[in-house]
């Protein structure tokens, strides 16, 4: 055991691959469901009797989705399975397991590991989801935490992108624009409590710590509501154009329906920004949006009843010509553009 | 669609994350069991009838684990499959689905994404493995390729590490050394072709494509025949300690019977390196290590029988006394150490 003044001062290279290893799965407690945990070549986990497996896998890399400087490591950690976590809700899946795949710098302190850990176990203990295995690799650039996360749904209350039809109303769940103005409040301010200083405290948290939407995507799916879903990490603009592809409609958003956060609208006035533009287009809200056909309003309201608190807001229709566009309040449209694409050039 | 000579001179920034993606995409087919594959914000797989999930996730690093100046694209695919894969192997598990996480520089020319998919898709199409989702991100630093991999075993059939008892028998497939010795050779000629031509061909080769041991997983769990079990890509030494530490037993290994590569010994001779260094130390083989009850003979027996050309050497033997030790040819035993460690000081 090394005491805890000492450990401010090792890197991970210092503690080495094996220490580090002991250390992550020493915190560790198993379901009765996990046959073998970590330590093991990989990990056995019994299926959810009568369910399919719902895997997806996401990257956070220092300098491009967080920045160690300003993101303190319980928030990578959060984040880091969130994302994920946001992908499953989705699909209307139960997340059940993650796998941890660290790739480290060296001199990376090994408190920034453990704090990480502190961040991803709370949100997994949330959610119950099972840390069960994962990889820890050495690198000579950047820090990566890449999450799978493995969930499971039955058959008919998939969520898919593709089932959206020309009439079905578009929903979307809390408020957008938050994750964005909280990025750059925090890049601002320079740390979270001067960011909250200033006025945006909520936004911040909601970008540090998102709340990935497992329940809302467990009573949309329990229920039936939807004809198609998707999560918002891109953006509101990206995941409507997402959803028209995938299901070979056009979307048209209402401008004025859109569910701005607090401190978008005031962040905005005060910085010049233009509010609507970071809820279409900021990403890292993590909300879902999804389209419901107008005769199952019955389903939407029990699904209302059941979300309690969380707001459903309807922001547009599905149409049958292929264009995603926004509609103000005058009604004039225009191409709904924008929204985070990696690789985009700058 | 691009044309290739255009693609030579393309970078992934050039390309964009959304038409790297359709690339990639557009090339997999999926099996019936695949509910919802890549192209949704996760996928959806049936489980394994009466079966386990069996989970692992590795990640290679460029500078780390492979050097893309050495190592050719489609060879950097299939290594970073098989080494997934060789944790299934080592379980005893049937590899069913992976998952890709690339994080991917700029500046990588997108051919360089293709061949790396030409060879992690051969190699999943031999093990009839489908490639169901994963992430792309950017990264300011060295490429990583992470891969998830998911397979099936059933409860009685599992292969683990622990249950290595006194008196047990040491077994290992294939011949150790081939990987390091590739990989020194590798660096040593400066290409694959001038490497094979200095009579190290075999052994390039299996560094740069080694063979997941799926197939001798699969047989030794079917039979029952092995009480511990642990693949060894860092390495024999450290193999024999892992089974060794998580059993609680001890482990002595008679250094005379250390199947080593052919390669190994002409390269050792050439290099004044020390062959039996290179087999127990190296890394990178990604052959089995198990162990068997002497009662069991007849089940070993079935194995060998079922495998053919796959060698089994026995190695050693299964100890009371908690010490890991390498006997050689009068009987005198020091202790087996050495083996890779990720951020091992150098």
């Amino acid at each position: 055991v090394i005491a805890p003044e000492r450990l401010q001062s090792l890197s991970v290279a210092d503690l080495g691959e094996h220490a580090l290893i002991d250390r992550i799965t020493s915190r560790l407690a198993m379901p009765p469901w996990v046959v073998v945990g970590p330590g093991d070549d990989a990990a056995v986990v019994t299926p959810d009797r009568g369910a399919l497996d719902v895997l997806t896998t996401d990257a956070l890399v220092d300098g491009v989705h967080f920045d160690l400087r300003l993101v303190p490591p319980e928030a990578i950690g959060h984040r880091a399975l969130a994302v994920s976590l946001s992908d499953l809700a989705a699909m209307g899946a139960q997340p059940r397991v993650a796998l941890l795949s660290l790739v480290l710098p060296g001199t990376l302190p090994a408190a920034t590991v453990d704090g990480l850990l502190d961040g991803l176990l709370a949100l997994a203990a949330t959610h119950r989801v099972a840390l069960v295995g994962g990889n820890i690799a050495r690198t000579p650039g950047p820090l990566v935490v890449d999450v799978t996360a493995v969930g499971s749904v039955s058959r008919r209350r998939i969520l898919r992108r593709s089932g959206a039809r020309p009439g079905d109303e578009v929903f979307v769940t809390g408020t957008l624009g938050d994750g964005a103005v909280g990025w750059r409040a925090l890049a601002a301010a320079g740390s979270e409590s001067l960011a909250a200083a200033r006025g945006a405290a909520s936004a911040v948290a909601r970008y540090l710590r998102p709340e990935p939407r497992i329940r809302a995507g467990l009573v949309i799916g329990r229920n039936r509501a939807a004809t198609s879903c998707i999560d918002l990490s891109d953006g509101l603009a990206d995941g409507v154009r997402q959803i028209a592809a995938a299901s070979g409609v056009g979307i048209t958003i209402d401008a004025g329906a859109v569910p701005v956060g607090d401190d978008v609208g005031r962040w905005s006035a005060r910085q010049g920004g233009e509010a609507l533009e970071l809820a279409l287009s900021g990403g890292d809200d993590y909300e879902l949006l999804f389209t419901a056909r107008p005769s199952h309003r019955g389903r939407l309201r029990t699904v209302r009843r059941q979300l309690g608190a969380l707001p459903l807001t309807r922001i547009g229709t599905v149409t049958r010509e292929q264009e995603v566009l926004l509609r103000d309040a005058t009604g004039r449209t225009r191409g709904l553009t924008g929204g985070f694409e990696h690789f985009r050039r700058e």
